[in-house]
């Protein structure tokens, strides 16, 4: 899978994308991540990118055009890439969000909102589609597309060692949590393993983890 | 606001807590950030931070000592620090949750679990509560841990430039999404600016920035 990033702060990237797991996926070649700034497109003088809000109010709004041109740009190349603004005025980003991509997109186009906003017209016109990762704000776009890139990323074949362990994870096809995991010691500070985790009884255990993964859900999902 | 992150891949956070306007919060002390690895903190031979999951299963799972003990560093030195597993079976993170953060704590230790999870005891005995930040998985709790302490860190006093910018935006207390904004040019393409925002009345102006948020609320929230 290839993201295009449409960033004012591609430094912000570096570390996420060579740390942990999803440095080993880009270094790996399972993922692939190319960084763009709009600040390379436009066609203002000074490299302006961003400008007054009409109507008035605080901040700067990011201007469409070098946006647009920076979008271009991606889709000279990769025609079919699905082009998504990270808005907190987008869809929600969640796990039918994520098994949608999978089937539908490989390459992806990233585009960061920041300041004030973004010129509504990119939303309308150049985007796709908006994405929000959750009913909060974050001080730019860059978190919630890192978000989004390393969500997609694990699913990808070669990402993990064992691909057994996207089997049962929260969220899957039963909208439910995992269930809890335990590793050594047994008896940590006088806290204790369940019992049965102990047992060798895989139909046991197997019946366990579908109990506390269904007990704890109804108890905390809401 | 001070944070003390708990995490086996502290080189993660290095660029984001460099770039952008989190960068200039952290340089500037309107946050701090405190890196900690659990590996410095392992009793255990060669290191060792994650074993075998009882009972079975693919995938390591972080063992609840060496965390134990670098929460209790934080602690020691700390003892008001509000401690957070960032875990997928935790509370969802909104902005309901930030405006109670930012009225309790002021230093806050996040735990970032990683590989197939993290001992169940870890959310039961050493963090005060987990947090997911959405209904989804990411690879790790890193991801997680730069969400909150964005969203916390703009809402910072010297956060931003123009502390007005906080006055609108997405999910305040009215729960819906931010107006539209538009900046120049007011043609792009072919496509306009809303003609009452170049209209310079200001009675009108707030009057329909009040209802685009409305309508594209009630469009698009569910």
């Amino acid at each position: 899978m290839t993201f295009h990033v449409v960033t004012l702060f591609p430094e912000f990237f570096k570390s996420p994308l060579e740390a942990s797991l999803l440095g080993k996926a880009v270094s790996s070649g399972v993922v692939r991540a190319e960084l763009i700034n709009p600040r390379d497109f436009t066609p203002y003088k000074h490299k302006k990118v961003d400008d007054q809000p009409y109507g008035g109010g605080a901040g700067m709004v990011m201007m469409v055009e070098p946006i647009a041109r920076a979008a271009e740009f991606v889709k000279a190349v990769n025609p079919t890439s699905h082009v998504v603004l990270l808005s907190a005025r987008g869809r929600l980003f969640n796990t039918p969000v994520i098994e949608e991509y999978l089937q539908k997109y490989s390459d992806i186009t990233l585009i960061c909102g920041h300041y004030e906003g973004v010129d509504e017209r990119v939303a309308d016109y150049v985007a796709d589609e908006s994405l929000r990762i959750g009913d909060f704000v974050v001080s730019g776009g860059e978190i919630a597309a890192l978000t989004v890139i390393d969500a997609l990323a694990r699913r990808q074949p070669g990402f993990m060692g064992n691909s057994d362990s996207l089997a049962h994870e929260s969220f899957d096809a039963s909208g439910a949590f995992e269930h809890a995991q335990y590793t050594r010691p047994d008896d940590w500070r006088g806290h204790k393993v369940p019992e049965v985790l102990l047992s060798g009884n895989h139909a046991k255990i197997a019946a366990w983890r579908k109990d506390e993964a269904r007990e704890f859900s109804i108890k905390h999902l809401k």
